[in-house]
């Protein structure tokens, strides 16, 4: 059997338990759905941590401890991944916070956008001199950065920072699909992002809403590994009858995979195809040129 | 002989003369150099303004009627376009001023890029709501959107100013390539890009810096119109060693459209296609819809 990498998106920024109940919002919640996730075969944990009392998203070091921690006290292997989203904070050094925790609370991979960009109802920011601050710091701290690419010139982009040696010798990277202004699966826009990825690149689809599905499923058909989690889609079903829960979009996506006789890859499986050891970030840090 | 719009966009916002000294900087340089284009067979000039003064890109109402009641003095067929660019101006009231101008001064189009994104040192900001904004003030005014396309993501967003009845019958787009953080002159992004715009659109390719020359000429050998001018290029040949001017840029592509029998169309061709009437804005003005 084939292997593919399962990514796990179970919070993002945006959801809420209003909107869903399932979404996981308290960090015990977080934990559950992650080690749920885990037996299921994610490899990659991609995290956004939530104000325990107000349920926003949150940057606190704490958290991220908290979250980071309690799944590694179960579990050593899933990757980790914090969010480093600009999508409700500016200043790229309390982005970057996350990057400084240590110990079982260090994150294995940061999140890492390739532009500025719209979202449907607001922009997201990420200027050229954040991008590159963050790169550094990851490259610094020996954690790797998961690429996130939403349309051709996010992958036209990454060619540079492969020239800055700011991208570890295995890059990683999402490729998110269907937001309103960015690539949709379409194979047009799917081929114009893959053609122009530079050689090194191990990549990942994920949709939005409606479009996760869709792009998921084209992902383990064209020998892509999946992101799949409520952070990106909160129904099961495209009339959107039937909310979503993580395992439910889990269960789906895995029984797909297995009729293609696709398996998840296991976490060490990918730390190794990533170049990732546990608790040490990244081999061999590339030297920073300016 | 086949016809190609020929778009020319002879200062923009960053050229200096100091960078070259053939940059039109002053009113009476930029439309002495709009003039010369239209000899040479420019059917629409997309217009910046400067400071008269500092140099500096401005949105100073009587330095675009200055402009625009200059060029019209000698030439009433020519499409003039207004830049709304939200490069150096946040706020979407001061990018519309422009279309409030009347008689001689007013703009046959204004400038709407379709998503926030990266230039390669600072982010270009267009909200969801500054895009919306824009394309209703120049429905209401009869003004013709010339919609500026970076990225498959952009042409995507089209669609939807389509279904909210903001934008004319037919549309024209620039499709401008080789920013490093958006789509590039390869066969791939082209066809994401082309692939995905609705069937009502009318494009020219551009292409930034020294991918100008091989957008216009990919654009020519594919049946596209071409932008063209200082403001994407300031240097002739690819190793920089000489300095182009606005006249030197036209002669060599309408040369190499020469040789391919393509003639530029004539004002009143483009205007015919576009439904552009001298001095009313477009034909029949759509609906607004939220």
């Amino acid at each position: 059997m084939s292997t593919y990498i399962l990514n796990f998106s179970p919070t993002g920024m945006l959801p809420t338990k209003q909107m869903n109940p399932h979404t996981p919002i308290s960090t015990s919640e977080i934990i559950d759905d992650v080690l749920m996730a885990a037996e299921l075969g994610a490899s990659i944990a991609h995290l956004h941590a939530r104000d325990q009392k107000t349920g926003e998203p949150t940057c606190d070091l704490n958290t991220f401890a908290t979250l980071f921690e309690g799944i590694r006290k179960y579990n050593k292997q899933l990757i980790l991944c914090a969010s480093l989203s600009g999508r409700n904070i500016s200043d790229p050094t309390l982005r970057a916070l996350p990057l400084s925790l240590d110990g079982d609370a260090k994150p294995d991979m940061g999140s890492l956008t390739l532009s500025s960009m719209n979202f449907s109802t607001q922009p997201s920011i990420n200027a050229p001199a954040t991008i590159n601050y963050l790169a550094e710091q990851m490259a610094l701290k020996g954690i790797s950065p998961e690429v996130e690419i939403f349309d051709s010139g996010m992958s036209n982009y990454l060619h540079c920072l492969i020239k800055k040696s700011l991208m570890p010798p295995t890059v990683y990277a999402n490729i998110l699909l269907g937001n309103i202004f960015g690539a949709q699966p379409s194979f047009a826009h799917m081929a114009a992002i893959t053609s122009s990825l530079p050689g090194n690149v191990v990549s990942s689809f994920a949709g939005l809403g409606s479009y996760q599905l869709r792009s998921n499923t084209l992902a383990l058909a064209s020998g892509h590994g999946i992101r799949i989690g409520l952070e990106d889609n909160i129904w099961l079903d495209h009339k959107r009858t039937t909310l979503a829960s993580n395992r439910s979009l889990l269960e789906r996506i895995t029984a797909i995979a297995n009729l293609q006789e696709l398996t998840p890859a296991t976490p060490r499986q990918v730390r190794e195809q990533l170049g990732l050891q546990p608790g040490q970030g990244r081999y061999g840090l590339p030297p920073i040129v300016d």
